[in-house]
């Protein structure tokens, strides 16, 4: 799967994958796709640094990269703890309330809620961003946003591909005025925020909005033949994040949570503000179903509900509370119904691939080498 | 573009349209796909009689389909009558406080409302299908849920397809075990009654899930590219309906109707209950914002909504008020920005199929005869 976009990479497939997990990152760019580390979860700048050296260390010379979350607005001079004050005590009572109907422990006194809001912030991204840029990665990614210009251009200085996601053109078109490179047009089916717009109608709405820049289609895909409807699309290559949630070398931490996920149907989630304050698609549990309920309170805006539910997100999953347990996923949870090697995922993709374009062809009428 | 099932069916193109025009089914049909003329608004069977009539004369010899609503589920000896009696006083007066602040007259005494729910009944899908079953029909379909085992052998004696639509693989099971031919997976991008599940997800679950049976995909598709995608997607044909209402043999009936539709964008729709009781999408306007209000009282269940409305749809179209004024419609409404004959549309979906191939194969590195 060549595109223009894979050869100005460098990679042998346009297939670009999002993780949290270091050995899924080295793993997907040994497999000939593009691994991108999610930086999110990294709040202290050593920790990220003993991560990139260890994919530097087994990636095996093939190109990488990074995917932060910096908002292009700033909020000067506000710390976690002006945050922490807006928060409502209503809310933190629903919180108390819903953990204690169902029974959750609290966390030992001296472990740190694994989950920080704090990654969301400019300040934190920023520490992240210098870090990153003592490793020779190809490609800056940013989750929410356009990144602010003198990133843009710190990134460009080295040489660095700047992407952005976007859920519909119009967000494309504003990536594409803040200078960066490559769109990843997120649909609605996507895990994580997502907009309203479906994958089949948003991709080539972003071809057209922001060519010839690439856009890599995500949301929805985990086979080959959606990676051959993405490209049909006009994509010059895919964008998956989920799909690795259930690799052999994923570490989410918590067998229960890989059980869900691998039970779970393409209807189990729901786009839902419980985690983050913005709609984001992610396994529907009884906690999700508490925050969407109309009887509640409802979420708060970002970044209020995310610092609100760490802690508690962090205690749910420490003890594996069944009903309550969930993780961002997308639609294509479906499909994800074994553990599997992040080479073996790419040998199905790559397979079923090109048995879809076998069948394109033949519904063509083409008789081409196949 | 050719499948196992436009053989069957001896078209050109395994483009299915559906239209409640009898001039819209039968350009689809001489253009080389197959029409199917939606029966829901028909409520006296000489007016789908002359209807047909119409398409007979106008259709070239070429095969063509009908689509019913039927529902599997019976309701014996319920009236119109009795269904109009379970509506709250307040919704209706609800309905009378929407209408009055926006100022939309009364229709004159005379005059009927367009939009009746009795073309929802069985009594009144089964008076269409007598009529239907007297022409040369070549499929069946079927709106909402399976439709009633002796409604399929009746078509399967005629040598009449059933199509059947499903939002989910598990829709798709139950109508193959009620012995359908076809099934139309309608993702949730698309016009009309949708589930949760997007094209780019339904379409192959839908396809396993029924195999051998043939899958058409719904939802999202109005583009040559977006038919690329769906056959990539392993479905046997496309199934069209938003895309014929912004053409030049479609007939509204309000100006200001097809002047909302050029100019929405694909995030201008919304899926609602108030059209039905059941969720459809359809374009977002003051009116569903009404029914979807919170604040509100809510859309009834099917049917007591669409009987509800169906005055107050008759008079905000007849009237063309324009914040109220609305249409079941797919997010693909953001391409609809020009009023074309059918056959244009056609060549636009034929030349963009062949170039969105041309790009599969370009990628797969394969050097085809194109």
């Amino acid at each position: 799967m060549q595109t223009e976009l894979s050869q100005t990479l460098g990679i042998e497939h346009a297939v670009f994958g999002f993780t949290p997990f270091p050995a899924v990152a080295a793993a997907i760019s040994r497999a000939g796709g593009f691994g991108v580390l999610g930086a999110v979860r990294y709040t202290a700048p050593d920790e990220l640094k003993r991560d990139l050296d260890w994919i530097e260390a087994h990636v095996g010379g093939r190109p990488y990269g990074v995917d932060v979350v910096m908002p292009a607005k700033k909020v000067e001079g506000v710390t976690e703890a002006d945050v922490e004050a807006m928060i409502p005590e209503g809310h933190r009572q629903f919180v108390r309330d819903t953990l204690a109907r169902h029974g959750v422990p609290e966390l030992a006194q001296d472990e740190a809620s694994g989950w920080r809001i704090t990654g969301w912030m400019e300040q934190v991204a920023r520490s992240q961003l210098d870090v990153a840029f003592d490793y020779p990665i190809r490609l800056l990614a940013n989750a929410l946003g356009s990144p602010p210009a003198d990133v843009v251009a710190r990134a460009h200085d080295r040489d660095v591909l700047v992407a952005a996601l976007a859920g519909s053109a119009r967000h494309a078109e504003k990536h594409r005025d803040a200078g960066i490179d490559v769109v990843v047009a997120q649909g609605y089916e996507a895990g994580g925020h997502t907009g309203e717009i479906a994958s089949m109608v948003l991709t080539p709405e972003a071809v057209d909005a922001v060519a010839p820049l690439p856009v890599l289609a995500a949301g929805g895909i985990g086979s080959g033949q959606q990676v051959a409807a993405a490209l049909a699309l006009g994509a010059q290559g895919v964008w998956l994040g989920s799909l690795w949630l259930t690799t052999t070398e994923a570490d989410l931490g918590s067998p229960a949570l890989t059980r869900k996920l691998l039970a779970a149907g393409s209807g189990d989630t729901v786009r839902s503000r419980a985690l983050t304050g913005k709609p984001a698609r992610q396994l529907r549990t009884e906690w999700t179903d508490a925050w969407d309920d109309p009887a509640g309170p409802g979420a708060l805006p970002m970044p209020l509900q995310g610092l609100l539910v760490a802690e508690a997100v962090s205690r749910i999953q420490k003890y594996e509370i069944d009903p309550l347990l969930g993780t961002p996923v997308g639609q294509i949870v479906g499909r994800m119904n074994s553990e599997r090697s992040v080479q073996a995922v790419f040998d199905d993709l790559t397979r079923g691939f090109e048995e879809a374009v076998d069948r394109v062809n033949r519904v063509a009428g083409r008789s081409g080498p196949s």
